[in-house]
């Protein structure tokens, strides 16, 4: 079957591993399903011999009184990832340009209706910030442009001038652009990040959300996408089948909008242990770039540190794969006090330090 | 958002009708969840925080055991209908034929990838049988044909003899076969009608089967496909994201596999309400054609029969949308005696005999 390229396989290490494994290559919420939610869920289960709702119309009345956007700027999916290659089915972009690296599905959906996709590398030696050096490549044979903000692996963030000159091109240029927000929650100030308030400005912006990470429900599969060309959506809506997502998805989605102890919480823990991860990082002599969300994204000339720390139960996110990455490069997660101790005391000792 | 054409949106019923709905516009068990299945899914909501197995890896061993096919020839999808998606994305057909009428979503899928979709009638005068004149229609300029057996929403079946000459033709013609045998297992003999044992003799044919209706877990979304062309499955897989397929879901058909006395008593009380229903329908004066599966497919000439039965609370699937059919054709699922009871009164009063 197909090689798995993406972290959070925990079915393949706990065939190797008889302990608990201890998963920094998902980034994900490490308070774990609010209980809200499972509550919701597990009810749901129980409703589970009708057909989901194909239109998720109570879902989408909550997302639209939570976010402030009209109910028809919604549509939503079996997790973001669906809406990526659904949008690519829609659009049919025949070129189209995102980053190296990035989010690897970007360009798998992309390939799926033949798509020549550019890819933009953002520098070392810049820290992978995105520069203004990007706004040139916004040429108007482009169809399509994907980005995520923060961008995944690094976790840096698109500097907000930048980016309203960015979708205010694209605007001119007649290019759609995705801006993936699925981790925007993580950031210390999201509302200075998200561009949600430009949606009625920018019919041809759409932004990608997902309650995966910030709910800790991957394996619920629940996102989705804000555009205020609702034509595009319903468009979208046809590129797949009608019961994409499930009722205890619907359910889950509807009782983490009500979960903010829950968020704040968690965005509290995520700050105060990401500057503890980086700074263990640092102490360890890894070079750490952006991790401005929930994961940190360094440098080691450690080899192999993915397959020593698999066989300790614990894993990492190696990110060479990624284009413009090679193997030096690792994402982890930020998870909890002691699990971010337990990293780096592990760290610590296949570094030999 | 989109129109909605398929049966099952107890949605939209609920906001009209205050009472309990009765629905017989989806095709499924009415027995309900089994308690296995509930369990099950209820228990691994706890696991949701980790993303699914891409692979299904236990799943699929589990329906290799079942079924006695090996592992990779079993490809899991958000319920069915994903898979039909996944299938025209993978194949790309640039000319596909299917029946008039049958489940519309083939057509829906097969429209995304620009294919030419050709339509081969079912005639009311041979009571929507597909007859031998089938084969000329298998020309070497298709790619694709695509059947359901038993026919929805006709319920009727292919002859075990003609179905063999269908398959033989397309590999001799390299058409690749998709065969949705959905319904199969409501049938008074699955294993007279399923290709199952053809599998590794025919690489050009899948075979689609969901757990949704025989084990009534719509709401949770599990199908899969059969196929001993292990490339195309890995293409099919690489033609949507990696996650498709909810942790729950992937829990409940495990479970759902070892439900055997489940199965056996549904299969029972699916034959004796069938013939119930059929003969209370003919009773009415509705011409009853195929329905040897779960739900029973007739004609009559007492206009709008759904909106009247809607106010009541009861849903029933008017086949006008399909192509082949008008609203004079309805479909209705087979349920529990009671409930076909009520159903059969409510016409009787709407029918006013």
């Amino acid at each position: 079957m197909e090689k798995l390229v993406h972290g959070g396989d925990i079915y393949a290490a706990r065939q190797e591993y008889a302990g608990e494994i201890l998963d920094f290559s998902a980034n994900i919420n490490p308070l774990g399903v609010p209980k809200g939610v499972l509550l919701a869920a597990r009810e749901a289960v129980g409703e589970c011999a009708h057909y989901p709702d194909p239109l998720c119309r109570e879902l989408r009345e909550a997302l639209s009184q939570a976010l402030g956007v009209p109910e028809d700027w919604i549509l939503c999916g079996n997790g973001a990832a669906d809406l990526i290659f659904r949008l690519a089915l829609a659009v049919r972009p025949k070129r189209a340009l995102t980053l190296a690296p990035t989010f690897a599905e970007y360009a798998q959906a992309l390939s799926l209706v033949d798509c020549q996709v550019r890819f933009h590398p953002l520098r070392r030696e810049e820290g992978f910030v995105l520069t203004s050096s990007f706004l040139e490549k916004l040429t108007s044979d482009l169809d399509l442009v994907v980005l995520c903000n923060p961008n995944n692996p690094t976790g840096e963030v698109i500097a907000p001038k930048l980016l309203e000159e960015i979708v205010g091109t694209c605007a001119k240029r007649g290019i759609t652009l995705l801006l993936d927000e699925c981790f925007v929650d993580f950031l210390d100030e999201p509302e200075r990040h998200t561009l949600l308030e430009k949606l009625r400005e920018y019919p041809g912006l759409l932004l990608l959300r997902a309650f995966t990470k910030l709910y800790a429900m991957a394996g619920l599969r629940l996102g989705y996408t804000l555009c205020s060309d609702t034509a595009l959506l319903e468009k979208m809506s046809r590129c797949a089948q009608p019961w994409s997502v499930s009722i205890p998805a619907q359910a889950a989605g509807m009782a983490a909008l009500r979960e903010r102890e829950y968020v704040a919480r968690s965005r509290a823990l995520i700050r105060e242990e990401r500057a503890f991860l980086k700074e263990g990082l640092q102490a360890l002599g890894c070079e750490v770039f952006g991790s401005k969300a929930n994961f940190v994204f360094f440098q080691t000339p450690c080899p192999d540190l993915c397959g020593r720390l698999r066989k300790r139960g614990i894993l990492l996110r190696g990110c060479g794969n990624y284009p413009g990455l090679d193997d030096s490069y690792y994402r982890a997660a930020v998870r909890t006090r002691e699990e971010n101790e337990r990293l780096l005391a592990a760290l610590r000792e296949e570094m030999r330090l």
